[in-house]
């Protein structure tokens, strides 16, 4: 038997309807290419998200269009999301960082009809022209007077807006069209593409706003470091004008000084974003001996958030939320909010709590398998490939049944590629990549947890732990590490500071100091860069 | 062109499922008709959810079935909610103070198979017995050694729970499949029955876990004083689990006094209710001259909260969250969540918005409309009759195609009946039910705005305002009041007090002592009850 209830489809322009009339306040602080700070509310936005409906409908923007993203986190970027979804097309966004190579393969791939640019990347599409499609429109997100030189041919998005209605009727779309279209960096093949519906999307903001939203009370102004040019963000345009929070949005200025100014100006409670940015805040924090006024809250996901890091945060008294997803997962999975009595725990256990990944969000499954696809217990102890189910995660990747059919098993879980143990506390604990745990003689060891111990050495600003081919033990872990000062820790040292969490066998043979580690399209450390550059490196005792 | 994310369908009993796994310590506190309090986690009870499903099989229940239930709010009562559904079948809560003959109405009308009593109801079906289905089924909510006598052919609750498996295999049920039965209370005609499903009732727990959980962290003890018979006690056993909040189940003790033991026994920070409740506790907590202790946010809903007794509950430094909903909604419309520049408004002038029904839930659409059904700006200004859409709304009633006819409009909106405005900051004024406005020389009075500013003279503890036939006028306004205290003030005094926020021709033109004011079955005053008692009622300048 049915219900009778209304049964209206989920929609994403729904959402800033909804903030426009109800957090008429709240809204979106950015920093813009232009050099200025603009400031705007739900509501004059979503008048604007209107306009630019009414713009892309006039350059013949039809239902199912891709029309593709190239940009900062700011309003042009969050406009585009809504107008865009909101039309019935799909919101392409692009992450800049991307090689060339992956960048036109994903715009030809994906048929965008549009690409709205930051002036910041014009350079990258003058030079990539002639290898995109032939009839792809480049507008540039400024004003008339903030357009550089460019040989493109290119319009400007300020005047595409000009004189539009700032009403749109909004077509009343099935809830499961396709809304988005995100492809993964791609570090082993072709990036491959998520491609989110109204549905998805729609649920997963109210999954993250009822699990996350404690902390983000209405006015509450929220850093999104995260990118709008991957994984949405984490969630926080959509979540955002839910919980009627202001997003602070920082255009380029992502190193430590850029983003502790920003923070300070704006009194930002909650910021969130991947370790590498928060290694940045933190250097500028002991730099300027404080932290920024209002910093309460940090979101720290993308890569493992490694102890010290935690530990530093929590003794300046903010806050961490140490948070698990993937690009797949739109993206939240688990999050870090923690229970009163973990709170209440003595220091160091709950840090030791919190460098878990918390426990997943309402609406999303997690199971652990082993080899041959058997469910483990979760009790804390046994590991095995993590899959995830909800409506928020993909059935498959866009226009590639090859990896769609790769994605899902039997009982139709995706596979997260990541290695992983749940507690009967419902904590999952990411042990690794499988790509990037170490084999050594047999046995495994988690590269996160090398990483975490060396990091708790002073003298080390950053590191990553890396399996390195050996003619005995198969791989042995070797540790690539950024210095903190002029002073390089010996191995014996480094090896001393983690051994009581080790056993002797798990420790590095070896540390090969660099100036920095390789960064991935999305902010993480690249370990395929570095297995590549390892790819020669002899071990002392073997060499 | 669709997403490809998974499809999962809403289901109601993967909340209890996360809780169980990511929320294990949460859980109830429930006083019982047995005398004791029962403290369960929602992890123990997913198992006795399970061991239930398995007994509701037992007793030949199957998809679709109608199951009901006569019972204070409670872990067992809740236990019905979850594995009714769970297993498909339809979970109908019957509001124990309605008529016999309403009573005997809905049981066949819906076409119960089963019916979960509370001892405390038992006499109520022993007297009905004979006009209610012949094979209907009753279970005794207590254990054996609880068990009262009864003519009745009964089976008991616990025993019918022991020795069944913990786990249930809980089937895969299409969203829209009917979960949860609730009549209205049927103050005109027969009750009509709203008819919630999976889906509705999901997004509606994620609706009010999002805009309302911002006060409601993890471990937060909640008192739904607001029943589960009746409204699903405001999507609290839903959202509940979600948020990992601890639910404070008050049995049968709704009385001031018995709810200021509990709420301070057990440290209960949001206690959820109707005015008349909290009047109750107000006078317990002016007796005992201290409020319970950790009390800091009530949430008042169901019929106006007087400013009066706003005023009261902010002076003792509790916050106050006024909503506004109805059993067709789920039945959250609007919170009283405010923003930051509410909260640090002059104290009168955030009762002035506190006193307002607050601003619209995401996922619920609001329009005020007038006799034409022409939209109304929302202008603060305009009133109209309210009208609303949204996925937790009824489409219809079940089994009643003349009133499901009624009930919604050309738009496909559902009209509340209730009379409103709508300012440009979201917010929304109840002006009174249709019904209720008082119509004086072709003017409309508010009998909300009568009573709220009757209510600050301190000598009247509650009334109602009535519309009374008149001669000449059409109607005019009469106070029906229960005095605070021995002297009864007079209606000079009275309407003294009132005048400042009224013409003269709006204020009443007597009032009536009484010692009690009639209740409807959900806990309001009932103004059917009273314009019948008034109907021989002349005016005094006519009499
Ligand atoms: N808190 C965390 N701890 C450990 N690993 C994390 C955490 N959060 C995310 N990850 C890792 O990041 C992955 C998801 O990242 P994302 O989807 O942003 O792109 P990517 O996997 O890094 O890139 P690509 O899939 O394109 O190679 C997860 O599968 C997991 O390996
Ligand atoms: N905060 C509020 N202020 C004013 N009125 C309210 C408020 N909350 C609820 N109401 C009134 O209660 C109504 C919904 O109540 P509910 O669904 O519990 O049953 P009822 O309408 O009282 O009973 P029935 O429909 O069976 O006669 C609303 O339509 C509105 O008139
Ligand atoms: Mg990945
Ligand atoms: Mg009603």
């Amino acid at each position: 038997m049915q219900g009778m209830m209304m049964n209206r489809p989920l929609s994403i322009i729904s959402i800033l309807d909804y903030a426009a009339e109800a957090h008429p306040d709240a809204g979106m602080v950015s920093v813009r290419t232009e050099g200025d700070t603009h400031r705007a509310t739900y509501r004059e936005t979503y008048k604007r998200v209107g306009q630019l409906a009414h713009a892309l409908h006039a350059l013949g923007i039809e239902q199912g269009d891709r029309v593709a993203t190239l940009a900062w986190n700011g309003h042009r970027h969050f406009e585009l999301y809504y107008a865009i979804s909101g039309m019935g097309a799909v919101c392409h966004t692009i992450n800049p960082r991307l090689s060339a190579e992956q960048m036109i393969y994903i715009v030809n791939h994906a048929e965008d009809k549009v690409i709205f640019v930051d002036t910041t990347f014009l350079p990258i599409i003058a030079a990539l022209r002639d290898q995109l499609p032939k009839d792809l429109r480049v507008v540039v997100m400024t004003d008339h007077d903030h357009m550089p030189d460019t040989p493109l041919d290119v319009l400007i998005y300020e005047n595409l807006l000009d004189g539009q209605k700032t009403t749109y009727d909004w077509p009343e779309l099935d809830e499961n069209t396709a809304a988005a279209l995100c492809y993964t960096s791609g570090t082993t093949g072709n990036p491959k593409g998520a491609l989110y519906s109204h549905r998805s999307t729609v649920l997963h903001a109210l999954m993250v706003a009822a699990v996350m939203g404690g902390a983000l009370g209405q006015g509450t102004n929220v850093l999104p470091v995260v990118p709008l040019f991957h994984v949405n963000a984490w969630g926080l345009p959509y979540a955002g004008p839910i919980l009627g929070i202001n997003l602070i949005m920082p255009g380029p200025g992502l190193d430590g000084p850029s983003v502790f100014k920003l923070m300070d100006q704006e009194k930002v409670y909650s910021a969130w974003g991947v370790p590498t940015v928060w290694m940045g805040l933190l250097g500028e924090i002991e730099k300027q001996g404080r932290a920024p006024e209002g910093f309460g809250d940090v979101v720290i996901g993308g890569s493992a958030a490694p102890r010290p890091m935690i530990e530093k945060f929590e003794k300046l008294g903010i806050n961490v939320n140490h948070a698990w997803g993937m690009t797949e997962m739109s993206p939240i999975g688990t999050h870090g909010v923690q229970p009163p009595k973990v709170r209440d725990l003595p220091f160091d256990e709950m840090i030791d709590v919190k460098s878990r990944q918390g426990r997943r969000v309402y609406g999303v499954e997690l199971k652990i398998v082993d080899e041959d696809g058997n469910r483990q217990p979760h009790d804390g102890k046994a590991i095995g490939e993590l899959y995830v189910r909800g409506n928020a995660i993909v059935a498959g990747y866009f226009k590639n049944e090859e990896a769609s059919a790769k994605a899902i098993d039997a009982e139709g879980w995706f596979g997260t590629g990541d290695v992983a143990s749940i507690d009967d506390n419902g904590y999952l604990t990411i042990q690794d990549r499988a790509k990037d745990l170490i084999k050594s003689g047999g046995e495994w060891i988690s590269s996160i947890d090398l990483e975490s111990a060396a990091l708790s050495h002073p003298g080390i600003a950053n590191c990553a732990a890396i399996g390195v081919a050996h003619p005995k033990w198969d791989e042995r872990p070797v540790l690539v590490a950024v210095a903190a000062g002029d002073e390089r820790p010996s191995l014996d040292e480094i090896r001393n500071t983690m051994e009581p969490h080790f056993a002797k066998w798990q420790l590095p043979d070896d540390v090969i100091w660099v100036e920095d580690l390789p960064l991935t399209a999305t902010g993480k450390v690249s370990k395929l860069n570095l297995r590549k550059q390892l790819a020669d490196y002899k071990h002392p005792e073997v060499a």
